[in-house]
């Protein structure tokens, strides 16, 4: 047996997120992947992500791993697979890694980007992934927000109620606001890098700088938030769609790692 | 009766085109915003576009114009439109438009993108909007065949063997390649704008240049399909979904124009 990872690009629209659910009828990433593998190893094989995506998540840098048995070249099991894929998930990048990689336990820090527009009305061509707002923040102060998120912190108030995490304390490395001139109009895409996320975390955050952004909280309660844990202080969970995983690093530029497009 | 303009989003992956088809079962935006008129304004009502966009070929800047006889006041047209539209056509903005503008014949100048993107592999983000390409080219060697397209030019060589127009000289503002970085990986666009277009036009440009980028043709062949209309000087007919028409200008800036969003 061999260890193998991928590189994972798929759009959440019609996926009930990366795990496989007890439910048959629900579709998810990792039932998907798990069919098509055992349609070419000719056994049931476990797939494990860095991390499960909600319902409606998209990723373009997601990584996975599996052990296999098998002849196919580890750099051609990128197209074996697509062969059999939908064609909502794709195999961007395949390879073998260490043995005892795995994609979940190994993962050191992953960036997520929510993506938010600005318009009066629906634009066609942005809602599968982007989130529609309808008047213009103020950017200065959304980027001082996110900059207080920076760094080690207990994010409870940022997470679901139900959350089972053992710890809510995260670091984050950076939460970043890029504005970005698309062909469709601007859009703007709020990067945050950690070393984890707790259920809903980023959705929530984006929610909280967006009420900084049209001053229905302010810094006070983003720091009320993060120092007492006050979920009253913190914005609604925004929608998944406008979510994305986009890479995900392992301190080793042998496994896995950055590059989702092949000539970037 | 006033006349009135739309500024018209829509994903045109589910449309037969703009154009009303004689046969019924083919669904086009010009028939969708009709139907939706007729039920607003209570009798049948015929709008005109600035042009035709062909079946899967997407817009965020048609505009469009039609007479009506209504209380309802301009600018609110729009959402009581989008109420009653399908979520891949959205009226951006609404107004009253000068009497006898006319969408089709007032165009003075029209900006098409054609959108690439460069991936050995598909990727599901980018595929609705976008064109795989599975190399890089030389943009130098696009960019400097773009340029010999710009002026006036006979551009038969580029245009469908049946297209019925007239004359097939048009004139070309501008012929731009912009490489963006996009959240999901490198994107091409090649923005076009001309005073009109031939039948598959911006299609058949995007797939010459491209051919040049990969040196299956050269600057000599781009000159001899201008000069001698020679159609074998060119390359294929690019996707429709990699096709955006994202601006209509009429020389007037009260009339209709630029802004496909409201806030930029």
């Amino acid at each position: 047996m061999d260890t193998y990872f991928f590189v994972l690009a798929y759009d959440g629209t019609a996926f009930n997120g990366w795990q496989a659910q007890r439910k048959e009828h629900l579709r998810t990433v990792q039932e998907t992947l798990e069919g098509a593998a055992e349609k070419i190893f000719g056994v049931k094989t476990s797939v494990t992500a860095s991390g499960r995506t909600d319902a409606g998540v998209h990723a373009v840098g997601q990584v996975c791993s599996f052990c296999a048995d098998t002849t196919i070249p580890p750099e051609k099991l990128a197209d074996c697979f697509n062969a059999l894929l939908p064609c909502d998930v794709r195999v961007q990048k395949s390879g073998r890694a260490e043995e005892g990689f795995d994609a979940c336990r190994g993962a050191k820090r992953k960036t997520y980007v929510y993506s938010l527009y600005f318009s009066r009305r629906e634009n066609p061509l942005k809602e599968r992934f982007c989130v529609r707002v309808g008047g213009m923040p103020d950017f200065e102060g959304m980027s001082a927000a996110a900059k207080m998120l920076e760094g080690e912190h207990d994010f409870k108030a940022f997470c679901a109620a139900d959350s089972s995490a053992k710890t809510t304390v995260r670091t984050l490395f950076g939460v970043e606001l890029r504005r970005e001139n698309t062909l469709t109009g601007e859009e703007l895409h709020i990067y945050v890098t950690g070393n984890g996320f707790l259920y809903n975390m980023v959705r929530t955050l984006a929610g909280t700088l967006l009420d900084v952004g049209f001053g229905k909280r302010t810094l006070a309660d983003v720091e009320r938030a993060l120092a007492a844990g006050d979920r009253t202080a913190v914005g609604r969970t925004m929608p998944a769609k406008g979510l994305c995983l986009v890479q995900v690093d392992y301190g080793n530029p042998s496994a896995a790692g950055k590059n989702f497009t092949e000539f970037s």
